[in-house]
């Protein structure tokens, strides 16, 4: 058993959701506010509170074609205690190494999991600061942790729209979705393969392919060949039918 | 134990990142093609490769500042074909519900493992289609099996940057860093519990916050209080300089 391992609360309360604030600070891009909205309604979350954007780009990314609901009602806040002042949990998203962190790190996987243990009873704030300096000290003053998205080196940061994506997915990732058994599919019976087999082989003797010498062997081979092609059994018939007008041709 | 669930092979094969190739076909918007170049090098994959971009889109993004090494090495491929001649597996990216799909469909997180299973030892394609139209018929008929992004509702497809960004996360994602052991954070010693309670207890006797009648009951109140808030060693030096100061001033 790991040392950390909550139920997900996907199925206790539905709401859990709502409990989220998506908070960009100091956003200078409309086209990352309109990254994010589209996200946040990508994976059903609603709540979105920008804190001292740009004024341009957030009217232009209100504005924007399709932006529509979520990015119309989002709230805007001129500091982040303002945005965050009914939240009992403050997360600040990072990249390691650009400053003195004096907060604890947690990778997204597993931050991700203790933002879940929280969000179904209590508001739950994720920040994400600008895109050229991140989040300030002084914004990352009032977060109780921080998370960090494991990529590779520390010199190229993430896009901001695509960093919102990866932690929205986390939160409504499905862990139990990794191990579900693949959808069946239903094979071919034994009496269709053989029938396509001992078409196959028709086709093969009209076709001058088959040696008469090593034909018992190469009635071997022809069946193993079928068998280890794994035909569905829907395309059976199709294989079946394609080889049938193939031996008529042959025959005619 | 479940179905099925193939260890991760990030330790097998350090070089399991580059049997993947990222196949955009027919992409529009220069700064997706630069999204996802950004993607690949955030989370250590290297072969990009282009079918049949708008040229311009295709020029534009290669020329963008900090695109740098893996959009200038990235391939063009004037078919789909072309681009995954080499690939033993070739997965397409979809939302569900646009079309009739004769393919077997997985979620991101059960599709990931998939592929993670075949990539060390198999060049493997995953294709994404234009932001407007996703993949063709004809494209989808050159894939083995195709995954979705688990999205709330089908109405609103996502963003190809972020699609981009959340499959390669899923493919780089350590599944056992979900359930990894915080990190220790050495809390405070009893003894510097007792000595910041004590110290407190003096400054609010000073400032005649406590009622001598009830003085007991508030000793043990204040020392309950002291233990909840779960102090941090380093912090505890800290507290107690502030209450040395404050009684200091008290006093005087």
């Amino acid at each position: 058993m790991p040392p950390f391992c909550p139920a997900l609360p996907l199925n206790i309360n539905a709401n859990w959701k709502n409990n989220l604030r998506v908070v960009l600070v100091s956003t200078r891009n409309p086209l990352n506010i309109g990254a994010a909205a589209r996200a946040m309604a990508n994976f059903g979350f609603s709540r979105l509170c920008v804190v001292a954007p740009y004024d341009v780009a957030f009217r232009e990314a209100r504005s924007a074609v399709g932006a529509a609901p979520l990015l119309q009602k989002a709230e805007e806040f001129p500091t982040v205690a303002a945005a965050i002042a009914d939240c009992r949990l403050v997360v600040g998203t990072t990249s390691v190494g650009h400053r003195e962190l004096q907060h604890p790190i947690r990778r997204l996987e597993y931050g991700a999991r203790l933002m879940l243990r929280g969000l179904p009873a209590a508001p739950t704030a994720l920040l994400f600061g600008s895109e050229k300096f991140g989040l300030s000290n002084e914004d990352l003053s009032h977060c109780h942790w921080l998370m960090r998205i494991p990529t590779v080196g520390q010199d190229l940061s993430m896009n901001l729209g695509q960093a919102v994506a990866l932690c929205l997915y986390e939160l409504a990732r499905d862990p139990k979705a990794a191990f579900a058994s693949p959808e069946k599919i239903r094979s071919a019976s034994a009496a269709e393969l053989e029938q396509i087999t001992s078409r196959l082989l028709e086709v093969l003797n009209r076709s001058g392919y088959v040696n008469p010498v090593t034909s018992i062997s190469t009635d071997e081979k022809v069946r193993r060949l079928v068998r280890r092609l794994e035909i569905p059994g829907r395309d059976a018939k199709v294989l079946l039918g394609m080889l049938r007008q193939i031996l008529w041709k042959l025959e005619n």
